[in-house]
């Protein structure tokens, strides 16, 4: 079958099968861009929460700003997952994670939704290529992985399984962005994709660390958030390890501190460091600083780590008063 | 000898052996805590770096408060490492991360610095027993290691070594939280301490997916700055999935997610969940989220999440701003 998408900016109808914590999310972030939105789960009570949190969380979309036209009253949580899907340009599922599950949900909406209705799975780990299976057009689907929350955070991982056409991961890519979204397209099957990968890493570091008794939770947490976490919120951490190399860069960095990736700093053992790693690493880092040099962008770094210091200070403020105006 | 330190109110003058983008970063923050500020590098080079830095940023220290006092004129760069200690109550060294250099700079501030000074050390990784190795007076020596740049990001690691006395830990807390840090104590020398561990893992995890050519330099960027690095510069990541589980928080994660540390979702071995992992892990988040249940967290991390996304859109918008008015 030949694929006829309509384009990203004609879509006004979305679906979200799947009412948990992400699905719910989806819900609101797709009111808060203006669209209908249709939403099922088989479970009722499921249902019923994906209403309690839009009427919970809607306040803080207003407040973030709503695209034209968007309202909470243009959620319909419905009965079956037919009715959910037979209207809409394009379906975000957020089932649970069971493979097989996620097959047979897809084989549905497939069967119901109408020919031009892109797919979207947000899968954080399952094969694309396992979940489109048992589908009669698996061409217009493929995976949009957010991070919770999704109406907030604006990673998505796309990528499409063995049978995805080309076009539906191009018109994922536009409809996102058209959408608030920021995001990034992995060229193959990866287990986890990417942000997931670094965040385990991180975990099960963590958690070796807590087991082994040289850590506890509050010193991970407080290590994270008051330390490198509040880089990372700025320049990831490449660009990060760039700016701290001072006019040498990045470069400077490898050259420097490549031996310690022998020292038994973390229990991952590292890659060997090739002049080819070395090679994408530096080009890397120089395409996304743009030519500008480091002192430039370590000044820019520096006035975003005020503001959001600032910030944090300034809700941390807000929050504690709203807690004491409770007990008094 | 009995140590006798000045209480960290008392402290007025403090010393910073060593000029790069660390030590440079310290006399930063110093000044701003309204001390007179000594500093020293054997590198001529170096020392006019320090003023150089210190010219290029204390715009920033300003907009970002002053403590009473404060001044860049208390800042006096000498040209020897005893004119630099003998008149602190306090010395931050930050020297090249080379064990022996740090060894010999730890001899030499021994020797000079008075009776009651405390010195400390900015190393990210070596141990402390080590480097107080040749010191007369190791009791009042302890590692307070910053992360860059040391003028905003508010962690310091706290450790002793063998022969730190216990006070001086304790002094060594209390006079970075009086000076606007967020200090974290470990129980025992781990090499790369806590948060630079955690850093570690998520590093050679990016280095190994660059190899292998599962992602590039930005997408490893943008995957962590827009996705879950926005989340760990407010709750790090134990909260962070305790908020996720919903109102089963961390439990209800560990039990659900439990099997996928055993998937190949990074190349690090996972430690084995046992029940007693599993209820440091769970008691921890007890402890950090203080009997709040996990609704009242997510309004809270949503609120701040909103925050900081808007202070990040603000600043970008005014730096996109300065640079097409510089072309203009």
């Amino acid at each position: 079958m030949e694929l006829t998408l309509k384009s990203p900016q004609e879509v006004s109808t979305v679906a979200v099968v799947g009412g948990g914590v992400i699905g719910g999310g989806w819900v609101l972030h797709y009111l808060r861009m203006g669209h209908d939105v249709y939403a099922y789960d088989p479970f009722p009570a499921a249902r019923e929460r994906i209403q309690q949190m839009v009427d919970d969380t809607w306040s803080l979309m207003v407040d973030l700003g709503l695209r034209a036209g968007a309202s909470r009253d243009r959620l319909r949580i419905v009965d079956s997952l037919e009715e959910a899907v037979r209207h809409a340009d394009v379906v975000q599922e957020a089932v649970p994670e069971v493979p097989e599950l996620k097959s047979d949900v897809f084989a549905e909406i497939d069967r119901y939704a109408p020919a031009h209705t892109v797919i979207l799975t947000s899968t954080s780990g399952i094969s694309m290529t396992t979940i489109q299976s048992k589908c009669e057009h698996p061409e217009r689907t493929a995976v949009g992985h957010p991070f919770n929350p999704p109406y907030l955070v604006p990673l998505v991982e796309i990528l499409g399984g063995d049978r995805t056409a080309p076009e539906t991961v191009q018109w994922a890519v536009d409809f996102y962005r058209l959408n608030d979204k920021d995001p990034i397209v992995l060229e193959r099957e990866v287990p986890a994709f990417i942000a997931s990968r670094l965040q385990e890493a991180m975990w099960r570091e963590a958690l070796h660390m807590i087991a082994a008794g040289e850590a506890t939770v509050e010193m991970i947490d407080i290590s994270i958030r008051q330390g490198p976490g509040l880089r990372w919120a700025i320049t990831g951490p490449m660009m990060n390890f760039h700016l701290a190399g001072g006019a040498g860069g990045i470069e400077h960095v490898l050259d420097h501190f490549g031996p310690t990736l022998k020292e038994p700093w973390t229990r991952l053992v590292a890659p060997e460091l090739t002049d080819e790693l070395r090679q994408l690493v530096i080009e890397g880092c120089e395409r996304e600083s743009g030519g500008r040099p480091v002192a430039e962008l370590v000044a820019e770094r520096d006035r975003t780590l005020v503001a959001i210091l600032r910030a944090r200070d300034e809700m941390e403020r807000q929050l504690s008063d709203a807690r004491s105006g409770d007990q008094g």
